[in-house]
């Protein structure tokens, strides 16, 4: 079950001439996860047939890590007794970096797990369009603009428009890239048809479909390992952490809103790439550096009466700290997609949750204890 | 032992400041192998003490397959009674691409093994500098020219260089995109420092060293699965058989004698890498296309006296038939590299040696047997 379970794959099958009221089917492999869990719901409160295969192993790596979500999230029965179902877990950087066996079982898993899945679609159903969650993670941090998956160069006099180079900097990431080159071959040798979805750094908890019931309440993590930026700071800002820049804090990066997530998952759905063809969305709606998420949380604070500090962290991963950062992100606009930016509102809801959970913080767990450079062949436990 | 045997890497490690005379330690991971047994030979009759790993899983795919070399091989206890080890395993595309399961083998120990080997430096032995072979199959046919391992882009304004794009056509060669990625970052992240040989078609059987024993003597496939283009052709000019020519037969590819594998290998471990250094170098000495052989083996096959017919079959590949191809090969020349270029002597010498074994050949494993399309997920049995 592992291996289903670590692939962040949606399968959207399109019916051929069915009546326009029957729901469209999707398979959502993966997650018991946050973008996952978040994009289950909003596709069944829409006019789609939800499946899922999850093995919750997510669940399984806060056991063996001693992590916990902010939120208190439902066992996966009581989620499902609202008729709703998972989608893509999202995997994690620092996990992958913990120790020899995580990042081979993060590149064996998302790899061999995306190969059986491209061969289930060639063997099964091949008109089945794939919809895979890649990362902005996998183009690394040029000297360049950043494309939408392809750049046309020319060069001595010669041009072509070939796949964007890629240069990652985990084993997580590393597995997004490899997962992108195998499916890009199956597209043009078997005639696949795929959508990869290379999203950003996703901030936000809350969707509109999960205010229907308090069970449906998303998992929100904040530690060193799986929490993301934004998120991560507006807990520390609650509980009065100082806000950890790691290094000098000039990392830019793509971010969304989760109800962006899942408006990207349903227009990629909705227009299906072509036959053969191997499509590529930058899935974000805005730019930050650490140093803009650490002001605009420190502003936020403010407002809601919280002293909120900064500090710099030695940096545990490997990657620069200033650099040239420019990203294409428009195609998913052209399909219609309407953005969440990043808003003064926006930062009170999440720092006003951040606070009503605050008591479920663990406050070991908020420091990086992941080091790209430490990490060795012989198994580690990772404590808070 | 399989992982191991998989990789086709060797360890060249780096003494301090031991004598001039003390020999260099090269491990050698891999390869009961064509392009193993050559190198292990030559850098064994050099100032290099030799150690491999292999598992002698080579020897069982052609009991799977029902295959075997146009030449006798002798088992490993009588090579290694000689005192010489084995080197670089050369994996097959066909291979690859007979069903699910071996393509899911191919990606898992080569890529894991990789990653395995990377830890073992990285804890074990920082100073090893670490060639490993690639393959020219990575960078695809693209329509501008082909460099080595990195291109400057101009786009928008701005100038960086960036890894070249990889195209790889099967999950071999796929395999090999994931394993430079992987080693790209940890020479980065590490400190690594690494040689990718991305190395052209090889074709040829002898080398100086072998010459010394028949016990001695290399592989030399013929088959639809594990042959190369031009040693294929010598054999089927030397039975009889047309020259099966894929499609149009303008698929171009850089070649190399193995003479000059041994040289290259040598050049690279002579002349390490820097720290940190992830360097590539395009191993091949000069371009045909699958037409430019057939033409060449059909005027040597003449002058011998053989009638050397050619035919089209429908190509079992997914690749271009006609196409644009201009690849660097300059690196290893600046290092010292003398190329022994395809010359009617040596095409006399192959055609010879494939006649001196003709009784050996099973007309049955000529055709190619593997189809990129078809491809399943079913275990599949190739028999010849």
């Amino acid at each position: 079950m592992s291996k289903e379970a670590e692939t962040q794959i949606a399968l959207g099958s399109h019916q051929s001439s069915s009546g326009p009221s029957k729901p469209k089917r999707v398979m959502i492999i993966g997650g018991d996860g946050y973008c996952g869990w978040a994009t289950a719901l909003h596709l069944s409160n829409r006019n789609y047939e939800v499946c899922i295969v999850d093995s919750l192993i997510r669940r399984l790596f806060d056991h063996q890590l001693g992590l916990d979500s902010l939120t208190p999230i439902a066992s996966i029965h009581d989620r499902i007794r609202h008729s709703v179902v998972h989608f893509g877990e999202q995997r994690s950087a620092p996990y992958s970096m913990i120790d020899r066996s995580r990042a081979v079982f993060t590149q064996h898993n998302n790899v061999i797990g995306t190969l059986n899945v491209l061969f289930a679609i060639k063997e099964y159903q091949e008109e089945c369009h794939l919809v895979k969650l890649g990362t902005m993670g996998e183009y690394g941090t040029p000297n360049i603009d950043i494309e939408e998956g392809y750049i046309t160069i020319t060069h001595n006099g010669r041009t072509d428009t070939l796949p964007y180079p890629k240069q990652a900097s985990s084993f997580y990431h590393l597995s997004k890239v490899h997962d992108s080159h195998n499916i890009a071959f199956t597209c043009k040798a078997w005639g696949i048809r795929a959508t990869d979805l290379n999203q950003g750094v996703v901030y936000g908890v809350r969707t509109d479909e999960m205010e229907m019931h308090e069970e449906l309440c998303n998992r929100f993590d904040y530690d060193g390992v799986f929490g993301t930026a934004l998120n991560r700071f507006c807990v520390q800002a609650a509980v009065g952490h100082p806000l950890t820049v790691y290094g000098k804090g000039g990392q830019t990066r793509g971010y969304l809103d989760i109800r962006d997530t899942v408006q990207c998952v349903e227009l990629a759905i909705a227009n299906p790439a072509k036959h053969g063809e191997f499509r590529v969305f930058n899935q974000f709606t805005e730019q930050f550096s650490v140093n803009d998420l650490s002001r605009l949380v420190t502003k936020a604070g403010k407002k809601l009466g919280l002293e909120v500090q900064t500090i710099s962290v030695p940096n545990p991963r490997v990657e620069a700290e200033e650099h040239y950062y420019n990203a294409k992100h428009t195609k998913l606009v052209e399909l219609g997609l309407q953005p969440h930016l990043l808003s003064d509102s926006l930062l009170d809801s999440l720092l006003n949750f951040a606070i009503t959970y605050k008591d479920r913080v663990d406050k070991a767990q908020i420091m990086p204890s992941v080091s790209w450079k430490k990490i060795g062949a012989k198994p580690r436990t990772v404590t808070a």
